[in-house]
């Protein structure tokens, strides 16, 4: 049984070295969503020329977008493979989806053709979603998919910051 | 040629109409990752029971967590694949890493460890980085790759959001 004062001795050993107590936070975020890709300068044409976005730093290996709190990287993809210790060959379709919500259902259509535009594929066309929306997938050179949806049941913030409620 | 009231004209209609322009612009940000996942009661007892995640939303088919301005989803693979038309035999491993990022370098091992308590494995150590930070990477249940990483060139805010500068 421990004494009242080595609880107090421990808790101010937890606040002081949290990691000591072996409780080690993960917050809820993602700091990065990097993508492996087959073509660097594919893939920046694409987010670049194509729909218009500008790199917050890039160099031969890399580039970065500020994405509201958080970045997107393009990486090819044999970099990644050895940054993360994977072999590229096990590398495959992704079964993941980007989403990129819009304020108003009939912006969804429009961003679909820019998409196509730049070089995107359609996966899916603009239609009426089974959970109230309508949404509508791209898929970028890499094959990486987009959904552009329209969700009135989210918040959309003045920033782009989106919430569940 | 234009009179001029013609193109004020097309300019009101630009500003009232944008899509009728064909100029539709793409924000940078992502509203959302959608992580297709073999068992919704695998990924759930990982994210929320291992890493302490608490959904902001749940029910049979799908789970949100509120990620800062954005949002993480756990889905079955299966609904994923049917929801983005593609063929699920034709997922594979994914060439994409997520990053997490913390603020001290000796928070990197304790959150891998964390990681490997919650159930995933170690697919690299945390080492120095060549680009001056310190970094390891673990594979949740599905295999989906988490960077977590000290950055120093990078600015992480108060409320977990990151800047490239």
């Amino acid at each position: 049984m421990l004494s009242r004062r080595e609880v107090l001795a421990g808790m101010a050993a937890a606040a002081l070295f949290p990691h000591a107590t072996g409780e080690s936070r993960m917050d809820q975020r993602i700091s990065v969503v990097t993508l492996g890709v087959r073509s660097l300068e594919a893939a920046r044409r694409f987010y670049g020329d194509g729909l218009g976005w500008k790199a917050a730093f890039q160099n031969q290996e890399i580039s970065f977008f500020q994405c509201g709190g958080m970045i997107l990287a393009l990486f090819p993809r044999d970099g990644l493979a050895e940054d993360m210790m994977a072999d590229p060959a096990t590398f495959g379709r992704a079964a993941i989806s980007l989403g990129y919500n819009v304020r108003e259902k009939n912006e969804v259509d429009p961003l679909l053709r820019r998409a196509v535009a730049a070089g995107a594929k359609i996966l899916k066309p603009g239609r009426d979603a089974s959970w109230g929306g309508y949404s509508g997938y791209f898929a970028d050179p890499d094959g990486y998919a987009w959904e552009v949806a329209w969700n009135p049941q989210w918040r959309l913030a003045a920033d782009g910051n989106i919430y569940v409620h």
